[in-house]
């Protein structure tokens, strides 16, 4: 299991809105921020799933919303991986903001394969380099870490 | 229980990604579409809500992807409330492809109510008029009203 | 020259920022949304573009922001041809609060049309349906339109 | 005239669109990530400003696009001021490319200061701090710097 560098994303004007806080529909896009870095620290980064015709699209998104976030913070992403058998990748996901190490927000994605065709795949027996590299993630979010 | 007009949303290209579908995060926007429209057919549109001093932020989004929505098409967002207390609203969601009435994703938003101060609200002991509104949603999306 | 039906955007809450306005980088996104309308109106769509692969990418933006723009509001952006010669296509915008008629904002955006290869091609030579097509758009927008 | 360092900005699934080139809209955005940044660099931070009750809307923006932006690909955004008097502040942007160092986008924004009220001001007067901090920015993007 490797130790994962987290995702550390400074929060922009434009993801405001008119109640001077974060948009929700954000933190879903911060998210993909994390798992898209995750996944390259392991070499599974989705440029590379792409280049072997592999694409993984989102099934389900949770998203828990604790503490409101605002423009100056910054916010550093933690991911691990929950479930993964090969076909199906469950990802949790917690967002700590920088400044207080304060839990603002929890979610989860859920994420099948497919293949350039869009049939479902099974990593582990059609891509097993993606499907090691996917064990290699963590599995759990460290307090520590935080 | 009023009979309400669904939302209609056109795709637009800077919606897509490089799947050629529909960015998930964008359907939490659509929600959020359906429910303004909602709120706004009885009378207890975001801008009154403001205007008053009542804020309603998202506690939880849940988001459940089914068949990809691509630019050129038109989805149709079907909301009801699932439960109102005074203090928790839950809405539900149902987006329809307007083309063939394919249900593509299905979602849902946990909302409570606050003051001006921050402090949480009960509707209904508050601001009974938006209760009442509320109240005149529609509990459920009708089959036929796809 | 054809009569155009205007695109009409209702101000979304996501579209807001803290400055409780919409923020500028949407009224480029509203411009895309008029555009599409545009060609699609006249049978240019950029999905009939694409089917052809024929993509036409932007070569610059401007925007003039003149009133700002508030959620809970209607626009409608109008737009026009300023030039056309098959292989730059110059559009003007207008966007009109629909609830005074303010002008609020004005825009311009050059295009180029490439093949599947990426190549620069023209319109009139290589595409003349689509050639004709965009000749059919107005070349001015009209007080009255407004 | 002070050294600021660029902004970087990791091109992000969700910034791209259907034709797999970040759509030329999140161009604006980023600018905006780099003006904050500097404004931030000379203590004259956006949220300096709302703190003293000093809006700074967007009066024009240009974007100028010449290589398409991919994901997957980090850009550089180096900002300098073009002019400034206290009343009206130019700024110019460069996007450059990380890996190749190509220059991939041009682009000014024009920008005024308001007071509470909404009303026009001369940061020189009202607000010398700012005015100072302002100045202290780079007047020039420094082919080097690239």
């Amino acid at each position: 299991m490797e130790k994962l560098i987290p995702w550390t994303h400074k929060v922009q004007y434009y993801e405001t809105d008119q109640m001077q806080v974060v948009h929700h529909s954000n933190y879903i896009r911060w998210f993909e921020e994390a798992r898209v870095s995750m996944l390259e620290q392991v070499e599974a980064g989705y440029d590379r799933f792409e280049a072997e015709g592999v694409l993984s699209p989102v099934l389900t998104v949770e998203s828990e919303y604790r503490q409101m976030v605002r423009f100056g913070e910054t916010v550093v992403i933690h991911g691990a991986v929950e479930s993964f058998n090969g076909i199906r990748l469950v990802i949790r996901y917690q967002v700590i903001r920088k400044e207080d190490g304060v839990l603002c927000c929890c979610g989860k994605t859920r994420h099948c394969f497919l293949d350039r065709e869009g049939r479902l795949i099974s990593l582990k027996r059609s891509f097993p380099h993606f499907y090691e590299a996917i064990q290699r993630l963590p599995r759990d979010i460290q307090e520590k870490e935080r």
